[in-house]
């Protein structure tokens, strides 16, 4: 567990992190957020596309964050150490500020950020997921990673309450846009990789963007395209992505085996270079 | 200024009101909020819609609630008493609970209660608005008033940055669905108050739904039905309501003014009764 957590510029123990009533990320989910993962060497897996994409979110928001990625990666690696935990994830939440509740408040206010790390062994072998299909009811701009995430959490807690390990979310067409935390991928009938395009409906995972990379580079065919529910089902291997998994292989859908209930041999090629790659990472960044 | 809030269970200085940072309000939006508003002789208006709704939000979300409705009224009034604030409103929210960061926590939680008032006097003149449109980016159940605001709050800046007072959201088909924190209103061109259906695409406003009685009432026609941007732009009169404003004109839309720019007579005579309704209760409900 987290002994200690980081709370605008201080580090206090987990249990006694308290924000304000009035930050906005309490009343109006004003805020965004990245998860890191890092190695056994305390290494922050692609800590540079992280930032980028912490930085797109924010200025969506036109949230002015002051600190340069040198510096946040200066904190989070005092934070793990701070935990002792040399492997695991790194949540990190920049919220707009405190401000007695008013929807709009013009002046600029100090971002709160917030970090903590959990210990998390990223392990060689995957577990074998299930997952159950619900609509997708968020808002139109998933591209931001945002903690207004009810919709996905509603969705998530639908599938929980089957014995499902994650949802996948479908539109009014019937397509898969993404899991309710991770990116959506199958091996289709022809045996080409498929994923959901870079559009607002769902967040560009990291591992999602390192993996089109390694898929690559093993000559893999990818195809970024939506699949539906049926076209899923259909499918020779399905599997998905986070940062805080990696790849997991699905085996089922809706309670239907994903063709022979196992992790098919495309996944298990992408989850052990994933793996790989992530383990034997030996610097956050290329100077 | 707020003095006194109330953080589950205790009153504190409503500057030293702190929340867990792992409170889920904080970090997936999964919470609900109530905003009632009280006249200068402290009783709470519409309590029992309010109520009502509350526990349509809590339950579409699946949140056991342990209080009744009496014990809340029983808190409510005694932070009005300690604030000695006798006409304002009064912030109800209420999250799933504090569990370290998950999607999915299926164990129960104590819900988190946090209540705040602000002194606001309810004004027979009301002022006369400015709105700007944007695209309606929300989720899928805005029948549900949880704290997962951004899409809200982000269409609130866009139009405030224009020197707008409200933003008007509309779908993909050019219909109005309600402002980013209020119901929208227009008298259209053959006289008969318009407003948007009872849907998920809106929230079904206290204000609103005491507004439809007093109408009726009076005797005014009204229609329940989505309008667009530009039966607004040739509407006689627009007005919003909601529980911190009541019923507010609206004298320009995208800077184009409504009609001849100035509150409307049927606007004037609603804002009149619903003040006037507002202002002479004596009692929260009736026994």
């Amino acid at each position: 567990m987290s002994r200690i957590a980081y709370v605008n510029g201080s580090f206090v123990p987990y249990n006694e992190a308290y924000i304000s009533m009035n930050d906005r990320g309490y009343h109006f989910a004003d805020g965004v957020y990245e998860v890191f993962s890092y190695n056994w060497k305390g290494v922050f897996v692609d800590a540079i596309p992280h930032f980028d994409r912490l930085r797109h979110s924010l200025e969506a928001l036109d949230i002015a964050f002051p600190l340069s990625n040198k510096s946040l990666l200066i904190v989070m690696h005092e934070l793990m150490r701070r935990n002792r935990c040399r492997e695991g994830y790194l949540y990190l939440q920049i919220t707009r500020g405190v401000a007695p509740r008013d929807h709009v408040v013009l002046d600029p206010l100090h971002p709160v950020l917030t970090l903590f790390v959990r210990p998390h062994v990223f392990k060689e072998t995957p577990p074998l997921l299930k997952v159950f299909t619900t609509p997708d009811i968020r808002w139109k701009r998933n591209d931001i990673k945002s903690i207004s995430l009810l919709g996905a959490i509603m969705g998530k807690y639908q599938s929980a309450r089957q014995g499902g390990d994650e949802a996948w979310l479908y539109n009014d067409q019937g397509f898969i846009t993404e899991g309710s935390a991770t990116n959506a991928w199958i091996v289709n009938n022809q045996g080409i990789i498929q994923t959901h395009p870079v559009t607002p409906a769902i967040l560009n995972g990291i591992v999602r963007q390192r993996l089109l990379k390694i898929a690559e580079t093993l000559s893999l065919p990818v195809e970024e395209k939506a699949f539906t529910i049926e076209e899923a089902l259909k499918a020779q291997e399905a599997f998905l992505t986070s940062s805080t998994k990696g790849v997991h292989p699905i085996i089922s859908i809706d309670g239907h085996p994903v063709a022979s209930g196992m992790m098919g041999p495309i996944t298990d090629k992408l989850q052990r270079a994933y793996w790989h790659f992530q383990h034997t990472l030996t610097k956050d960044y290329d100077e």
